[in-house]
C-alpha cells in the first residue's frame, strides 16, 4: 500500500472458485480502529478496536471473501504472525492481534470453496515475505523506507489489483439486478499531503454502483428486472440480497495517531464510499473500514492546536484516497461475464 | 416541509444580528432517532433518540444558532408545546419532547444577539399557526393532507429558505479562509418514490464548500491565506475555527418507522453531507442529523422481508432528499459581502 514503511500486502487467490483472501501486514507500534455503516457485516475483533479497548496495537489486517465462513482465514493469520514472533507479548507467549472482515462471494464461481486458516496463512506468509529482511524479524521496529509497496505470494503481484486476494469474486451494481452487475475486485490509492501519506485498499462488492464503471442512471424502480431484483424491488425479494453485497476498506496512514484519531479516518473512508458508490451504505452491505498509524511521522503533541488541523487533512485524505481508489475500479475490474453459480433469470421472466 | 400531514415549520429571524431559529413540529405519534458526525455539535435531547432510550416520540425539532448558547432556544419550545398541550403525558402533567442542535454564527452580524427562550418560543408559535386548525389541537391526530407545507411567523413564509431562521448567519467555505466564504442558508427538498415522502430541511454553515455554490477547486494549502486559515493550515491555527461552522440536518419522512430506521435514515442524511459538502463532516464542523417518522403511511410488518427493501429505499431517498437540498443552496443564499463582525485580513497579510 503506497510507499508505507513496514507495510506488506499478501494475497491468496482462487481464480476458478472466485474467492480469496487479502493481508495486510502492520508494522510493529501501528494503532488502529474500525467502523461498520453497512447492514450486514461480518467482522472480527472489531470490538478491541474501539477507543475505549485498552489494547491499542493492532498487528494485520484480514479481508477475504466467503461470507462469514471467510472469517476463518483469519485464524491461519494469526497462528503465521505468532510463530513470526509478531504480536503482543504476554506471559503465556505472544498474542497477534488481527482484525478481520468477509465479504459475499458465494454464489460466484464455487460456493464450497471459502477461505479457512490455510488460506489465511498463505496470503500472511506472502505479505511476511514481501517485507524486508529486518522487517520481518519479531519487535524489530526499524523497517526502512523501502517497505514492501503490496506483495505477492500465490497469485499476486507487488501492487496487485483487480481480481485478486478478497476482489476476486466481487461484483458490483447488483441493486439493477444480476443481469446488468459487473465484476468488482480490490483497489488502491494513495494520497500523499502535508508531509503525511495516507493509502486506501478497498475490496469492492457493493449492492451500488461504483462511479465510473458500469452501468449508469437510476434502476429503481422499473429498471430492475423481476425476479432479480435488488433491496428495492417493490416485489420484496430484498431478502434474496440481504448480506450478499459489501465493501470493505483498510486505511494506513503514517502518522502517530490515537485509536480515537483512527477512527475520525475510518469515518473519512466511509464518507468515500458515500462519494463513490451509488447507493452506498445499504442495508445488504456489510460495508466495514479498518483505519491504522504506522506512526512513523509525527503530529503535534496532544495540546497543540495543530494537532487539530493535522487530524482535519488525514480525514480529508482519508475520504480523498478511498474515493480516488473506487474511481480506479474501472481500469482494474476483469471484464466479461460474471460466471454466476446460478445464471440470472432473463429479465421480465 | 414537503407535504407531508401535521408537520409544520416556523422561523424567528433577525435579519439585522444574522441568526435565528427554526422550528419543525412533528404530528402526535412521530418516532425519530438522529445521529452526530461533526466533531464539534451543540446538541440536547440526542441521548433520548438513541434506540435503546425507552421514550420512543418526539414533538418537535429546534435548529438555530447562536452556538451553543442557541439551545436556550428550546426551553421556549418546550414550554410553548406544554401550553398547547401537546407532549408526553406523565401524572404530573405533559412534557414535550424537543431536540436541539445549534450552530455558530457569532462572527456574523451580532455576536450578542443569541435566540433563548423568548425566540423560540415565537417560532414554535409561528409553526403551531401554519397547522390546520385540527392538528394544534392537544393529541388530535387527525390531520388533514393539507397539513403545512412550511410556515411562517415573525420573518418566515411558507417554505421559506435562505436567511431565514436557523441558516440567516450561516457561511459556508470557510476553509478557504473568511475571504473567500460565501453565505450559507435554510435549504429544503423532498423525493417521493415508491409510495413514501422523504423531506430534508438543512441550515447549512459548512467549513466546507457546497456543490454548485461559491468557490470551486483544492483551496488548500496555498489558496487558503495566512491570518485567515481555515483547519487545514499549516501554520497551526485551525483553534480559531474549532466549532465554528456546522450543518444542521431534519428528515421528516411520512412512514411509521422504528427509532432504530429513523437512525438509518439520519446515517442516510450523512451520506448526502458526504456527496455534497467538500470537505465533509470536519472536525470544526458539529455536523448532526436528526430523521423523523410521522408514521401515516405503514410498512410492512417486522419479519416481512418486503420491510428491508422499504427502508432500504427509504434511507436511499433521505441520501438523496439531503444531497438535492444541499444542491439548492446556490439558488437560495443571499448575495453580496458577509457582514463579518472583524472583517478578514487582507490575504497573505
Amino acid at each position: 500500500m503506497g510507499d508505507l514503511a513496514g507495510v506488506a500486502v499478501g494475497h491468496w487467490t482462487d481464480a476458478e472458485a472466485r474467492t480469496g483472501v487479502t493481508v495486510v501486514i502492520l508494522p510493529e507500534g501501528s494503532t488502529a480502529s474500525a467502523e461498520v455503516r453497512g447492514g450486514a457485516p461480518a467482522t472480527r475483533e472489531f470490538d478491541v478496536l474501539a477507543p475505549t479497548a485498552t489494547v491499542t496495537r493492532l498487528d494485520a489486517v484480514v479481508l477475504s471473501g466467503g461470507s462469514a465462513f471467510g472469517l476463518a482465514s483469519v485464524d491461519g493469520v494469526v497462528s503465521t504472525l505468532a510463530e513470526a514472533g509478531r504480536g503482543f507479548v504476554t506471559a503465556g507467549g505472544v498474542v497477534p492481534i488481527v482484525a478481520g472482515m468477509s465479504l459475499f462471494d458465494l454464489t460466484v464461481g464455487s460456493s464450497q470453496v471459502r477461505p479457512g486458516p490455510a488460506e489465511g496463512a498463505a496470503a500472511a506468509a506472502a505479505a511476511l515475505a514481501a517485507l524486508p529482511a529486518a522487517a520481518a524479524v519479531a519487535g524489530d521496529p526499524t523497517v526502512g523506507a523501502g517497505g514492501a509497496g503490496g506483495a505477492g505470494g500465490a497469485g499476486g503481484a507487488v501492487g496487485a489489483v483487480g481480481a485478486v486476494g478478497a476482489g476476486t469474486g466481487a461484483t458490483v451494481s447488483k441493486w439493477r439486478g444480476r443481469h446488468h452487475a459487473v465484476a468488482g475486485g480490490l483497489v488502491t490509492a494513495t494520497v500523499v499531503e502535508g508531509g503525511f501519506s495516507v493509502s486506501a485498499l478497498v475490496a469492492v462488492n457493493a449492492f451500488g454502483d461504483v462511479v465510473g464503471h458500469g452501468p449508469v442512471g437510476e434502476p429503481w424502480p422499473s429498471l430492475v428486472p423481476s425476479g432479480e431484483v435488488g433491496a428495492f424491488g417493490a416485489d420484496g425479494s430484498a431478502a434474496s440480497s440481504a448480506g450478499t453485497n459489501t465493501t470493505l476498506g483498510v486505511i494506513v496512514c503514517d502518522a502517530d495517531l490515537t485509536k480515537t484519531e483512527c477512527l475520525l479516518l475510518a469515518q473519512g473512508a466511509h464518507d468515500g464510499y458515500a462519494r463513490a458508490i451509488t447507493p452506498p451504505h445499504c442495508r445488504v452491505d456489510g460495508d466495514a473500514v479498518i483505519a491504522a498509524a504506522t506512526g512513523s511521522v509525527s503530529l503535534a503533541g496532544p495540546g497543540d492546536p495543530r494537532r487539530v488541523a493535522q487530524v482535519e487533512l488525514l480525514r480529508w485524505m482519508a475520504v480523498r484516497a478511498t474515493a480516488d481508489a473506487l474511481a480506479t475500479l474501472a481500469d482494474v475490474a476483469p471484464a466479461g461475464p460474471i460466471p454466476w453459480m446460478t445464471p440470472p433469470a432473463e429479465p421480465g421472466s
